[in-house]
């Protein structure tokens, strides 16, 4: 039996779970040149939502009613008509919340399997490399600088700090709530927090960035992105990574004020960025990724939610703030 | 006599001529280490007007009320308290609408007197270094892409179309009626062009640019900007040089929607930017505009305002789109 949840209609306002249906079929028969997949983790991010947004986001990402919910899923191969894969191979592809999936072969990603399973929808999958390949190469930090990280507690902000540690600069992390700020400086490795619940961004941002911020690694769009613009130095780079304060929700926000008259007036420089842009480096950061897990530079902080079940509620809990780390379901 | 404009109060609004004061005092002593320069040219350009809003921008290029009103100029020393200047000297400097001006020596920028004075406000001067810089290392044009300009008939725009046809572009301009649409399209080069008054915009860029635009070089914000982030190639870049539909009111408009979402989706890059960062590369600029300017490459076109009583009402022409190319006073 195949288990699979099915979108079934754009939320007005904020996501519910009674948007999805489970429904339940056979087990797919793979066809010509395609690789039978039994999923064992899906990714659940906030990005799962944006893909709702059908009149903004066009291609491969973009969701319509009555399709399978697409995510990042790691896997076993069961069966393969295809000569690249072997069953037991342990497989990466763009997938879906289903027990089992069909998927041309030129679609999957094989892993070595040096790592536990759950590392290949963590900090090497999808999470992962988009806190690698947007702070190390879109973001290109220096040590000494001043990085800020928005949705610092989340999958990529949480990764984002650490790398930034090992980058060498002073971090500072914006989450919402004392918990979450606690937890990025104790756990995580944030010199500083910004609690943006608690108000005045303005006012939290010169106190904990006083010289100002070299670098701005933005998972949130919104009043974040609008406060720090005023924060940057002069010559700053601002990597544009996330919009949650957008993606729940159905009314489409005006951007920053600071666009583009603050961006002139101090030489500032934004870069949006997907990880997909980097797919053939992803060695690299598997190679790195590697060895800072070994070396224990970098920690794995996953949230993991049992059950394909609990998928529909897993994305409304990522969406209002509840997880903290990279989370996701383990079917 | 020296013949001095005051920038009294700031605008309500649109600029009028009625916040300038004409005041009419002794020609200044030029104190140690100070140059005495008597004035030949004023640029007039949108820029000017930024200066008062006071509240958005620090620093040297922040106007207040009671302050001679600040512009590039260029004249000619009368008598000099520095080494490194003497009479007859041709220079330019940051430096305020009236005859005569003492300046630091520190402050002045000598030219060789190659070229007929209104070039050292035109395509040598700030305006010209604008579009140069901007374009050419901001933007880094590369030869069969499509360059947007904005405000394509004014000073920096006017150069930025010629400059992209030199660097091999196909160059679409965008200007404000069909008088200059069709000046843009005869005299100065563009390959195509909209006219913004005509509306719809996304579809006049789907017309003009059918496979979308690598480059956007982009004077003006507002309704311009946030219809060409969606007919960007994924990948494009963005040079943000200025703002001049957000210049010429006292209301702070919202950013345009597409930040940060369409940036994240299409991988593009906006760099904000001003010539100031390029100081120590002028030569660059002079040896090319010289080069070109010499086997009619590039054309001068220079709208020259007579008198320095005409001043405020040329920079409220200006703001209102009266004039085409790069509008000077002659003192």
């Amino acid at each position: 039996m195949n288990r699979q949840w099915i979108y079934t209609a754009a939320p007005e306002g904020k996501l519910t779970t009674d948007i999805f249906e489970l429904r339940k079929l056979d087990v797919p028969e793979p066809g010509p040149g395609e690789v039978l997949v039994h999923n064992r983790y899906f990714n659940v991010m906030p990005g799962n939502r944006a893909y709702m947004h059908a009149n903004l986001i066009h291609g491969p990402y973009s969701l319509h009613a009555g399709q399978p919910m697409v995510s990042t899923a790691v896997g076993e191969v069961v069966s393969s008509n295809d000569p690249g894969f072997a069953p037991g191979d342990v497989v990466q592809a763009m997938s879906a919340w289903q027990d089992y999936v069909a998927v041309p072969a030129q679609n999957l990603f094989k892993r070595d399997g040096a790592h536990s399973v759950e590392h290949y929808i963590g900090l090497l999958g999808q999470t992962g490399y988009t806190a690698y390949f947007g702070l190390l190469h879109a973001g290109r930090p220096r040590a000494g600088e001043t990085l800020l990280v928005s949705a610092a507690a989340g999958g990529v902000g949480s990764a984002v700090v650490q790398l930034g540690k090992i980058a060498g600069c002073r971090v500072v992390g914006v989450a919402g709530g004392p918990e979450k700020c606690a937890w990025l400086e104790q756990e995580v490795g944030a010199d500083a927090t910004i609690d943006y619940k608690a108000g005045d961004l303005a006012e939290q941002l010169k106190q904990t960035c006083p010289e100002g911020v070299d670098l701005f690694f933005d998972n949130t769009g919104g009043p974040v992105l609008e406060a720090a613009l005023d924060a940057m130095k002069n010559g700053g780079r601002i990597v544009l990574c996330g919009n949650t304060a957008q993606y729940d929700s159905d009314k489409p926000m005006s951007g920053p004020k600071g666009v583009p008259l603050t961006l002139i007036l101090k030489d500032l420089t934004m870069k949006g960025f997907a990880y997909g842009t980097y797919w053939d480096q992803f060695g690299e950061a598997d190679r790195n990724y590697s060895s800072w897990l070994e070396d224990g530079q970098i920690k794995p902080f996953y949230h993991v939610i049992e059950g394909l079940g609990q998928a529909p509620s897993a994305l409304v809990g990522v969406l209002g703030g509840a997880n903290r780390g990279m989370t996701m379901v383990r079917v």
